[in-house]
């Protein structure tokens, strides 16, 4: 097994990987009848171009990558040495406004007419600046116009995402030894994020921490309570290493479990690995999800599995593909998703087990390798 | 002098605070002429509802305030535990959506025709599935129809903003008695981040460390730069303290300054200083950005300021008002912003003196009071 602490870091992203990238998302707007991309500060930008200003903030960074045409990104002008530095930066030309210029005018110098797709999180004020300058425009958002834009991971990108995943694994292994019985969940969670730090991680997303009747929140994160011996604890944790996303749950118990207790999480521990026997190229999305619900509704519990099964991972933890019912986009190899079942009993206990999987030529592999058996802790 | 370390926390908002901000907000919307307002996580969210989500994700969470009518929020149902349970809760109706229903069909039940004000960084994805559920709306960003919704502190706010530039202010203290030659950029801003959590903050948003050419680039936050003797550094940092914004900038020289880095010193810490006596209610922000500007313009270094002097700070450490040219919004008592002047030499070094500045009946008033005239470390 590779020592997360000590794998060396990957090679960084280049110039001729963000043009590739460029080249094969303009293309792929062609296809879907769009006039070009507008990619604003966010996962989109990082993966096409390279760059992340230090903050987002109300000025508007924009690249525009029409589908003819020179790839422009307009900046605030103070930001512009930033931009000018970024390794992406030898692959779009730059324009920059200036603090009380219109900077949709900026913009609007580089949009003709026709339909654009914007990224998700792009902010409305910034949409509706353009909407306002440009009436012969149309926008889309890039989920719904080119889900797949970032959805299929390279090797270089599965090396980043395995390396995060093997961290986190790590980061379970450790927390196993830890005293649970008496600490509160911060103080478990406080363990979790200084572990993911220890393999590896630059920055840590969230580290739920449920103990007892908080499992049965799923997004309940940690809190004052006191974990006692007898609960069932939810661990869900995650971040990024090397820029790329980890993501994983395991529910584990202080000290002897229950009959119940122990036969919710087989249950939950079956239709995680329907799910994962669901992945397969070609088959739709929506398929994973149903798969494992089927399982959890057929034991019975079907009204107490309140989620879709997972989400894309990547530049983010959270991205397309979604994993659920309606999503009919196919499954393709390199795809990177979460498959996360859960069974949440209000004011008693939950479970969920997540493990991130990839979608390989022969079906699904697993990013995550840790037992998915009830651990039991101290 | 209060100690910012031992100055007591004060008392939460309570849901009468945000009942009454609710109500004062509908009625500007009214005033406005807009049907009501949607409100995104975030700041406004915060302001009105006390309402903070664990993480802002794809799924749509949205407080629809109508100028007539109950509040109502619509959230992702595994998030309805977390918004039941938040200060504001008693003030508004939940309305939940699963995993795999259509948000915006949720949306579109509490949407009249009318035209809607909606949160500047609400996401553009949002805002585009309201568009294309709803033909009867329009919409309009928060800033540019109701720039000031939060703009007017009241005296709870206050004492908030001024315990938070008290804690930066201590920090600035502290951090003038640390070494600088010889340590790296990222040493003195790993410093200063430790004392803004000594003092009380509980978010670090930025520590610029800019030392020599990296003070000429205002958006440079720091690097593996050796600070030199003869450097002049960039100091400019905030963060969050009891939920609200510090920011407050100085520019130190390590040993004795020559003469021309004295007198470009001087010019911006006159600059700063004229800004902060235009300050005054029924002047039009714009006023303080044309006053300093025109002690930098008069010196001959117009050029080399280029950005506005400042911007809001409450909820967030940038917000309306923001104190630019164009920007024709008269002060109004307990307006909080920053009044920022800066000259960037390229290649050379930087000078930028900031202070957060409040508006009272008789005019300006600092919430730091460290000196500004250049102090030299070692």
């Amino acid at each position: 097994m590779t020592d997360p602490t000590t794998h060396p870091a990957p090679a960084p992203f280049t110039a001729a990987d963000f043009a590739a990238r460029l080249q094969r998302a303009a293309r792929s707007a062609e296809a879907a009848g769009l006039s070009g991309l507008l990619l604003t500060p966010g996962p989109d930008l990082l993966y096409l171009a390279g760059y992340a200003p230090v903050a987002i903030t109300e000025r508007i960074t924009m690249l525009v990558v029409p589908v003819d045409g020179e790839p422009t990104m307009i900046v605030p002008r103070l930001e512009r040495p930033d931009a000018e530095e970024t390794p992406g930066a030898s692959v779009f030309r730059l324009e920059d406004w200036r603090d009380g210029d219109d900077p949709y005018e900026a913009a609007a110098r580089l949009l003709g007419p026709g339909r654009y797709a914007l990224s998700d999180a792009a902010w409305a004020m910034h949409l509706l600046g353009l909407q306002s300058r440009l009436s012969d425009t149309s926008y889309v958002s890039m989920t719904s116009a080119l889900p797949m834009l970032r959805a299929i991971k390279d090797d270089d990108e599965l090396e980043r995402l395995a390396a995060a995943g093997a961290a986190a694994d790590a980061a379970y292994r450790e927390i196993l030894g830890v005293r649970f019985a008496g600490r509160s969940e911060i103080d478990v969670g406080t363990d979790l994020a200084a572990l993911l730090r220890r393999f590896g991680h630059s920055q840590v997303d969230f580290t739920v921490v449920g103990s007892g009747p908080n499992g049965a929140n799923p997004h309940h994160e940690m809190g004052d309570r006191l974990i006692q011996h007898g609960d069932m604890v939810v661990l869900d944790f995650g971040g990024l290493k090397h820029g790329y996303g980890s993501d994983t749950t395991r529910t584990v118990h202080v000290g002897n479990p229950t009959d119940e207790e122990r036969e919710v999480h087989e249950i939950v521990r079956r239709a995680q690995q329907a799910g994962f026997e669901a992945v397969r190229p070609g088959v739709e999305c929506q398929e994973v999800d149903r798969a494992a619900r089927a399982v959890i509704a057929e034991a019975g519990y079907g009204e107490y599995f309140i989620h879709r099964v997972g989400h894309g991972i990547g530049l983010t933890t959270h991205e397309p593909p979604y994993m659920v019912e309606g999503e009919r986009q196919p499954m393709q190899p390199g795809m990177c998703f979460s498959i996360e079942p859960g069974i949440y009993l209000p004011g008693r206990f939950g479970v969920r087990i997540e493990d991130i999987v990839t979608v390989t030529a022969e079906g699904g592999r697993r990013l995550n390798r840790t037992p998915r058996e009830m651990a039991i802790v101290e």
